[in-house]
């Protein structure tokens, strides 16, 4: 029911107070919502996939948001191709199962075939004006980084090499290239993108919410670096003094150490980490011990757990064994699909070299959990009688993302 | 998809007919509801429970309409407090149960913990100059009179004795204060509010839809005073001079009699009278004898009929024995929860005392056939065809609240 | 989300690009389809359904579309009428069942009743100042032609005689008047009225989709003729001539033959025309043999196809022996119900002169079929990065449709 000019939205931005939650708009106008989709889901790298879903050649997924529907697919020449999922001739959904093999394209409609390159194979009975070279399937941006699928809706997408860099050490030590997904699975969430990504951004949730977190990570990890290097303004004197030892051990037999975050502000918002797990644990699982073999560049196993955001909508939790990915996809005003995958050693055999149910406990009960205090905080802020509330020493990477929101957001209306 | 100015408003409701129902735009239009819930269901005193209902310290339920939970519940000073369902840290709802027991509202996001008057219990890791004090849940306004639970979203409610003032010996003749519930139901009703309550502004279609009803009010109290002393044109001898001869018997007896109804334009829209039960009926049940031991003021049973309409939000129904309330509770443009408590003496046992099925008979049937009517009615209110049409003589008490609503809403706009 | 003046709407009919399909706003946008359905649904004549579904006095069945319902019903003096299913006193639904039989129409809310003529037979208690005549239920207007309902919303409806003069000759061969309805059935589908409309205005995608039809209508048929005489720019030299030796043996028979379309703009958008089945086929069924006995003015079975348009809401397609009937009601800007019949000689029996399977067997599992790419096409239309695509040579018939659309929408607004 709003109507926005710039100048209203302008306004808006500059009302929010520092220290404090957004105001309620911001959490539930579909307004802003379609401003947002186009200023950050549909103008980012954004991965939403692994090479091992799509093995084999005309292999292919469907990546679906809202009305937008992506055709996932290797091609012949074994390079994974992303094709807007519309006909160029009557505009009706070319693939319509959500996964499969097509060696060719064809239109279910009046069977215009396209290659899995996109080009036109064969569309009958055209006038002779029709030059059927201008009538490809639309392409959508794609990258393959470490068998990672990174697409990109924009027209004119940041370069990726750029947007990369500051993460590409933290994402290479762990070789997802030689990985394969283990398990996958979607949670879908009742509530805005902004309020769902505010729950992966803060750790004070932790206690209240996730016994499972708790019994992995130790207190003192949770309270400063929680939800990442830069989420709490707690510092832990232990904590500390356990990573200033631990980083020493692990430079010594070669592996990568260290933080990235954005110290000024960047039109990405990134960050990475290496940090110990506690009490000699050497993965996150229910007692400490692997659930699988080590993957990655690592000379044996360090204990550790390297935390990656690539993007917003990018989450990568790796420890020496497997990775557990996160893409957060926005559905609707209220609606986002939390989108997870447990990546392990490709040559890794479920039941023999790793146990699944051990591997996906933690993020999968977590998930579960955040899903429900989500949708319960959602509820509360849709209320006439929410107001921005104050935040917590341990939500400071929540104001540092409600910061980058809005100033990008200000920058791009 | 309609856009008003308060002129176009101010302009519609001058254009609505005498002696006709409402335009269209009234019954189905998104942004007159919200205007109407400001204007009238957010802004009125509404008994929306009974205290039987959270008997003990720390019991709760929720009230909820749209977007907005109300937490109801016992203090430990056997107070009942009314608190907005919202987390003050970063929104969520803290109560998550409809009902239930809580020694400590704790919210389940972030464990903030509040007493039950509302008050921070605790909040952890707060910055330094965070104020417990100024972050209370949100309190509703709230008044118990009678036993009854009234609630008032208003920022500046209307003075609670001010507005009780002409109803309250009708309503303290029955001494709700030692009753309780002896059952509960809600009907969902696909209806404007407007169109919900003008079906019980009337006793016009009583004939036709209600046998339950008709078999238990006689004929010529249903012509002229079915939905109360204002609600019909016709005048019925044979009425008033039971009515008058009634009076006296039960004057002798020493009890209230009488009628209330606004005579000038008030911001409140109340109403009250005792009438007698036809053909020597006791109560409103199927045979006419008691259903539940004596309830209220009473020396004995004088086999009257109380009904008061406190707001038009609200109804009682009172006989000696028992007394049916009701809530109508806008939840949306076209939606209307109706609901009913059934009232009985509080040492009154179930089985033992009185017959539940035998209580609730009349006014269970009659609100189902009531809920099958209103929603037929709103179906053909959405045609285009569907044009204002003309009230009969039984139908003033509509015509009294069409022109309430459309005079308050004038001022308020 | 759009607010569109007429200058905007003008600009944007302007825009559309010949040989093109229509741009995404023309297929999902609520306001335009409020426009669509006043300028056209609202503003045509168009059959919805066939006296036989009505045999009895008091017979009558409603015909709802959106908020719309409209009694359709058979008098005592064996005509038949149509009337808004609005009561004239507060709106409701006087017909609640979809169908049945009614010798009286009484209100179920307060018991107004109206004879089947729609004049007020009864209203109880109404002020002195009431006239009754001037409260009959509302009219929709209504004819009767060659046992089709038609029925037209307008206020100012088209002169009936104009609009059915092209194709009478057509439809009265096939003396429907003594038709029964065999079977009816409805497939709502998900898609705007104009892309299932356009799905029937072209037969290029037969061949990919419909084997049933492909396998009764031949391939050079399909090609030049499939969705009508105009529908393609493909000439078939062997059809012509079979065409032309059909033409001169059914003349000899007496039968008409021949072929009817809008040579210039015309505010109706009609056709008709008469073509041989193929390969000696006699009716449009698996094996190409009559499934009834002949029906209609023929004196001899003659093989022949009559295709008849007399609206874009309805079409017609008759063999000897049985007729299939379409009507196209759109029910929201994303949905629209497509409702057919199967009509044989009022007197033939099943199972005994007709086998149900056998004649609806192409069209129920065409329809079926029709149904699914339709509203995979709908997907597909709904991404942003739909655009109009170029037509074939077979899809001519779409693009004059699309034309007469855009330029009648010009004139109305």
């Amino acid at each position: 029911m709003t109507t926005f000019t710039s100048q209203n939205l302008k306004e808006l931005i500059k009302n929010q107070k520092t220290g404090y939650t957004l105001d309620q708009i911001f959490y539930n106008d579909p307004k802003i919502y379609e401003i947002d989709l186009n200023t950050f889901f549909f103008n980012h790298w954004i991965f939403i996939g692994h090479i091992s879903r799509i093995p084999n050649i005309g292999d292919y997924f469907l990546f679906e948001t809202g009305n937008e529907s992506i055709i996932v697919i290797r091609g012949k020449d074994d390079e994974i191709y992303a094709h807007h999922n519309v006909c160029r001739h009557r505009g009706s959904r070319v693939c319509l199962e959500k996964e499969g093999n097509k060696k060719l394209l064809v239109c279910p409609y009046h069977a215009w075939s396209y290659n899995i390159d996109g080009t036109i194979k064969s569309a009958r009975l055209m006038p002779d004006e029709f030059k059927p070279e201008e009538w490809s399937l639309n392409k959508c941006n794609l990258k393959v980084f470490e068998g990672l699928i990174f697409i990109n809706f924009s027209d004119q997408p940041d370069d990726f090499d750029e947007f990369i860099e500051p993460t590409r050490p933290f994402i290479e030590l762990h070789d997802l290239n030689n990985a394969k997904i283990a398990h996958r699975a979607i949670y879908p969430t009742f509530g805005n993108w902004k309020l769902t990504l505010d729950n992966f951004h803060e750790c004070y949730h932790c206690q209240p919410s996730h016994p499972e977190y708790c019994s992995v990570h130790d207190a003192q990890y949770i309270l400063s670096f929680g939800a990442g290097s830069q989420s709490s303004a707690v510092e832990s004197q232990e904590f500390n003094e356990r990573l200033k030892k631990w980083n020493e051990q692990v430079k010594k037999l070669g592996h990568l150490t260290g933080v990235y975050y954005e110290e000024k502000f960047s039109k990405f918002s990134r960050s990475a980490e290496r940090t110990p797990l506690s009490d000699g644990k050497l993965s996150e699982t229910k007692d400490g011990k692997p659930a699988a073999p080590i993957m990655g560049k690592f000379n044996e196993r360090d204990g550790g757990y390297t935390s990656v955001g690539p993007s917003p909508f990018n989450s990568l939790l790796m420890c020496n064994d497997f990775a557990t990915t996160f893409t957060f996809i926005p559905k609707g005003p209220l609606h986002t699909d939390v989108e997870l995958m447990w990546l392990v050693h490709k040559d890794a055999i479920e039941g023999k070299d790793y146990n699944l149910e051990n591997m996906i406990w933690m993020w999968d009960k977590t998930t579960i959990a955040d899903k429900k205090i989500i949708e319960d905080n959602q509820k509360g802020v849709l209320s006439k009688k929410y107001q921005p509330g104050p935040l917590s020493d341990m939500e400071k990477s929540l104001e540092s993302f409600k910061n980058w929101y809005l100033k990008r957001l200000l920058q791009e209306i």
